[in-house]
């Protein structure tokens, strides 16, 4: 039967040479836990090379260093929207502890001042809806609404900043600690993710990004998602972790633990001090 | 200037409609506690409407109910392959605990056994790679190779079934005890998600599908991945959370707390007595 | 071997009352030359169903009835930007004949007219980039600056409006002829297409959009790649063939042509006379 | 208001040294015109560079030249099975001339022997539905069988090799004359595109990918999708105009025309012999 011919043996030929790479790299790795940057799959550096020391990686206990291209890692911040870090935000409106989140801005505050220093680019997100709400899913308004006791999605809360979620709103906007600076992009989304609904994956394309450097809120939802999509092309994602929080505490934690598992079935985690450092070292 | 007319309020027209259908929905709630089925959205119930009571929603401690309609709802069963909870696979090769995993083997028997007297899709994933690997990212074959002690990804274990994650292999075939039967759909996918790369989404489109029962393994890694694809184009999901696992029950207890999150940020949970108790019902 | 199972004969069961919906459609087709709205899939109409002549359907020279839902309907006007059918836009300076792409101005602004006075939704794309152009691939600029003889995207021409084809700039404006009014929504996008990187999908899930009537510039080009995607996940696509126009007359007729192969093989092609006598026949 | 800052001027940071790149790309191409292989940007070549001659570029009447790197270039067969160029497959039931797609036979046959001899993938793309036609939308099925006189997708003409598009028949499988050898990859897909329901774009990420020579039918529905979604993410598409062929012929010129319009909206176009006598060069 014809179809049988799928699944023959087709691996022979050109892949050889990819497997010949992995396994370069498995015995380097051995030697110097370091996941060296592949310069036979994406061209020599353009920028400076950087080596991150990353946690947990292969096993819990262990380190590991990932070596970047400067030019050609992004440093993307997460939805740091008052929305979701500020006083009558969305996340304040719907009764979660602020600090949980807010505690991102500092270690992204810190981590820009290094970055913005380097040729490494800077990539906001911000989740929003359109004023008329068609972004939006019906469930995803009625379970706002349900959650804020009748203040949800395209709702402006007493006192508050403007419509919750709305683009255009004040609350809406990037906190100004780690508000964009000329150079930098911004980039909309209506969902958790970006992949499928936005110019972010096109953009990553265009620059020519193999690594990302991702931080922001929350780090169980929309960070996590955008990790999730990224690795799934093949981008090599480093979580900063002290960068991140999440309306639950250990829904944070796990969603860190969950990134290392399998030897990073998302990708691998390092924090500012380890980043900013690394940058230093590179100069 | 021109582009400020984006934020122009664009809103007072026919959305109208919609935000008036969200605050009956959201009346309703506060008197039922039940999503009922939106018949204006989505036409009257083709096959059954059943209720389905799901767990902590909208605050841990409560419970609600979700009306879905049995022509309109897809079972999803996610990876359920021997390389996931099977011996001599890809999570034994990599020294996890199986039953772990294997422990929604039983769930997803059971509930399979009352969806297939309904009139309910079942829809089948399976992760797994080209015998060539090119659909496979380098630094996925990498890690597995590091993690599994330089046996990954395409490589055949010792008295192993097969060559690991890699399609037409037996370790990636799914499990005989929860194995697709004439009339449902299986879907291959070669990452952690399937909308952007499968044709997964066309096909709950086609079937004009409102509902997702998801299952499988393992729960943080891609249940949770396709349960995020999904919530962000508005399909109401539902975790049968006894018919998943996780390499760490920590991280697979978090998972699922993680939907329960904002009055449901991913979409609700059940299990699978629920489950079935609120198919019989309906009959 | 166990892949053979994939393709068993898994189509005996649930799909058998589509192919049933399938038969009788075709049989109420050849009696009445109707496609007729799918209330079993969609539900009942909740605008008003308006009966549309579609021409050279099946075959040319036949003339056809597609029956649509005003509620579930989306009129979408391509890209009707300066840049590409104003003066000093991105179409003239690459000195294409303006009149050919500006010819679809009257016959949208006519249809907006007769659009607004119904339910039916109105969504406005536009074609741009970012002003640092990461969203431009490198090929996309450097063809365009040697078409342009060195003035191409992002690039200010003489006595032009402002930078060819960036956000926020005069020309990449749309016309104030088929200027959005409020109520309507306007989708940005970086490609030729919309569905992987824009909201443009959620927002026609979200809706229960269910039929689009397409115009806009250009027929080949960017009108056609929106029918595409949108055909692929099987929303009925319209092509108002007057309120459309290309560089080149001979691609124009041709891309209408296509549209209408086999049986429909991106949907349907009507004009502006025939929508705005079905919409008025509706009332 | 703080959305304006989206629009200011972010440009004048990083995105300086890719437009100084497209200059410099430019003054090239000014004197040699030839699109030199952008080494900053992908990496020295890791096959063999091939410089080959495209047509019509940038206007009607020119030739210009493409460099390529043959480790980095995929030839995509796009749909070159039985029901789409042999008897009793699906165009011929149609009623189409078959002569105009079972034209591209020979030059891909021809095309194939050369490539298989350097190290360029080869992969080959099937359309095609699942046994339950699950992935195939409500309006494709019907149209078919309209056109058909009610023998459309999956049902089996009189005296046919099977059911029209379905996966595992004999007409849905790839032609003899230009089947896959060990070492090719194939791609299944439901629609007419494949970048967001198949994981062909994943293959080229992985692959590293740069330079798609593109064939097969037919060149106005399935090839241009393709075409138009891999140049959206700015990947270079060459068109090898032998190896295509349409429904009708004043389509299938249409459509290598429309590719050549504005410098190459959507890539450029050559013939078999140029891709040969590159490839011979290169040795």
């Amino acid at each position: 039967m014809s179809n049988l011919r799928r699944y023959e043996p087709f691996y022979e030929g050109h892949r050889d040479r990819i497997l010949k790479r992995v396994d370069e790299a498995y015995q380097a790795f051995q030697k110097t836990k370091t996941f060296h940057y592949p310069t036979w799959l994406y061209g020599k550096p353009l920028g400076k090379l950087v080596t991150l020391e990353v946690e947990d990686c292969p096993t819990f206990g262990d380190k590991a260093y990932i070596e970047l291209d400067t030019q050609r890692t992004a440093f993307i911040s997460v939805d740091m929207q008052i929305d979701f870090c500020g006083k009558k935000g969305y996340v304040d409106v719907m009764g979660y502890d602020l600090s949980q989140t807010a505690s991102a801005l500092g270690p992204i505050e810190t981590a820009l001042k290094a970055i913005r220093k380097t040729d490494m680019k800077v990539i906001h997100t911000r989740e929003g809806h359109e004023p008329d709400l068609s972004d939006a899913p019906f469930n995803k308004i009625l379970r706002s609404k349900i959650i804020g006791k009748g203040v949800g999605i395209g709702d402006t809360p007493d006192q508050g900043l403007g419509r919750l979620l709305v683009r255009g709103e004040k609350n809406w906007d990037i906190h100004e600690r780690v508000y964009p600076i000329p150079g930098e992009l911004v980039v909309d989304k209506a969902g958790k993710g970006a992949f499928g609904s936005s110019t972010l994956h096109m953009v990553l394309k265009n620059l020519g990004v193999t690594h990302l450097i991702i931080a922001g809120i929350t780090t169980d939802v929309c960070v996590h998602t955008i990790m999730r999509e990224a690795n799934d092309y093949g981008y090599w994602c480093i979580l900063m972790k002290d960068g991140t929080g999440a309306t639950d505490h250990d829904n944070h934690l796990a969603a860190i633990k969950s990134i290392k598992m399998q030897g990073g079935v998302f990708g691998n985690v390092t924090d500012s001090k380890r980043l900013i450092s690394a940058l230093e070292s590179a100069k």
